[in-house]
């Protein structure tokens, strides 16, 4: 790979896309040239990148040659349908849809848990993890190298950025409604989302639960290498703009004492341990918006299972559970 | 008693105080006068019950001569201060504060559970207890009896309502404030509460929990009579107005079979079974808004632990989490 690559982002006015952007500007990535890829009704339009206004093409078969490395972040089916073509052209592939993330042939990368596992690709294709996975993940992976993690109990309260940039725009036309009394619209979500909060994300499997849930035990147990890994997860959706929290229940192989767990925590880059909670000091979701870190708090001990920690965890969903995950693993290559 | 006995609502202008006119109301409850006790701020202004405008006199230790029945909802140190003298002048205090619940002459009572209790009352005094427990509670009991409860890991989604009258004022009016562009005002919580989620609940213990945590384990041992009863709580408040969701694993001493759980929460008064995910029905806090029922949903095996159901329960903080509960403890008096 050359040290300056050719980087296209495909699904670049999504609002992942446009993170994905604003990362490679902030980060100032190497790269030697930037090409905006989307569907022909967004082609022809400009993005700004850095002094630059960039002209977005089409996303076509055709569309990779000289690209080195291409981050997609336009749902599954494009993913499905073009990853492997570019991937053909030799183009590197990291792929922020849940298309690829199960094959055995494909790496599943945070970058400051298993960066190794991104050097090995052999379908040319990288996945990123789903995003409530990833924030837990960053908060889970130090405590399970210093006690060994057997299990998880989750439940989320995840943005409405996580449904792009319309879950965005439907949390904010349903207050704008409630604000100057017109009747609520709900378009994307199964429910009104402003003023509530809806234990549904992605769809329901014959055991109950939903594959988001499912995404914590079986991403969780390809991240940090765990093959038994056990994850019961409920994925609630919250009216937050765009930062994801995980309140958890975290079962160890050793006892995990507070001391050693802070000790773990405040080692470990791209974690932030914000835990003085008798001063008010804890992770809340608007704290951590448009920040890298993720951020960790109320850590106790739990007082129903042995060998057990409670604790609480916050992140960006659209930058680290996302676009910057993406950039980190393209700076690995 | 007598059959059509005087009632006072102490706190009456407060968000619980005002239902608590509505269940009477609504409940035909057989009261022979009713009187409103509140602040001397309040006296003199007037609250409509049926079709009379009542008068608000103020709270004074001389209030409680000739009244059956107080139901107290105006904070903790004025129960403190004014339930002994209103039990010591012979009237029965129902207290919807913290102030008396795990006094052990004091019953603390979800009349759907353990309505017996009650009827023991050495000190004048039968406790309502938090909003949270009540509709957890309401969800377990039946679990409980059929597979006998051992242990709770859970997470609450708590609605401003929990906070009164100005919780409500608050997120409403946090509200306006984004959709008019105007500079969020924040008073009651220690951050903003429109757009986020704060995992603080009540104050902070030594042991890290919160005292609102730590109630869901000593007022659910009192309510379900298991002493030994394990519980791990995180209590967060989120932008709802007045519904309150809890994300839960149970654990239990017999293996608690999906069909004879689904039997046992279909015979439960005051709780309804809402759970077809595959159809998009479960609960959801808008849909239980003003409602006397509780719901319950979301019914599955957990993944990690043996013996455990993993289970989603909602209820309206204001009705049954405090006035109507209240209100049926004095039904059963």
């Amino acid at each position: 790979m050359s040290s300056s690559p050719h980087i296209a982002i495909v699904g670049a006015t999504g609002a992942v896309g446009r993170e994905m952007l604003a990362c490679l500007a902030e980060r100032s990535f190497p790269l030697s040239r930037l090409t905006l890829l989307a569907s022909a009704r967004s082609a022809g339009q400009t993005l700004r990148f850095r002094d630059e206004e960039i002209e977005i093409s089409e996303l076509t078969p055709r569309a990779f040659k000289d690209i080195d490395i291409a981050l997609f972040s336009a749902g599954g089916s494009i993913s499905s349908e073009f990853a492997p073509i570019a991937a053909n052209e030799g183009c590197i592939v990291i792929d922020n849809s849940s298309a690829f993330r199960m094959d055995p042939d494909v790496p599943l990368v945070v970058p400051e848990i298993n960066p190794g596992d991104a050097r090995h690709h052999p379908r040319n294709i990288i996945a990123n993890p789903n995003c409530s996975t990833i924030i837990t993940m960053m908060g889970l992976a130090p405590l399970h190298r210093a006690f060994g993690l057997e299990g998880i109990i989750a439940s989320t309260y995840q943005a409405v950025s996580g449904s792009g940039a319309q879950g965005i725009v439907e949390l904010e036309s349903q207050m704008q409604s409630l604000a100057t009394g017109n009747p609520v619209v709900t378009k994307i979500y199964p429910h009104q989302i402003a003023h509530n909060v809806i234990p549904h994300v992605d769809v329901f499997e014959e055991s109950g639960y939903t594959k988001e849930e499912q995404k914590m035990l079986f991403e969780g147990r390809k991240i940090l290498g765990i093959p038994d890994l056990k994850v019961t997860c409920t994925c609630v959706r919250v009216p937050v703009m765009r930062s994801h929290s995980i309140s958890l229940t975290a079962i160890f192989a050793s006892e995990p004492s507070l001391e050693a767990a802070r000790a773990a925590l405040s080692d470990q880059p791209g974690l932030k341990l914000v835990d003085d909670p008798s001063r008010g000091i804890y992770p809340v979701p608007l704290n951590t918006t448009g920040k890298d870190d993720c951020e960790i708090g109320r850590l106790r001990k739990d007082q129903v299972l042995p060998k057990s920690l409670a604790l609480w965890i916050v992140g960006d969903q659209v930058r680290k559970g996302a676009a910057l995950n993406a950039v980190q693993i393209a700076e690995i290559l």
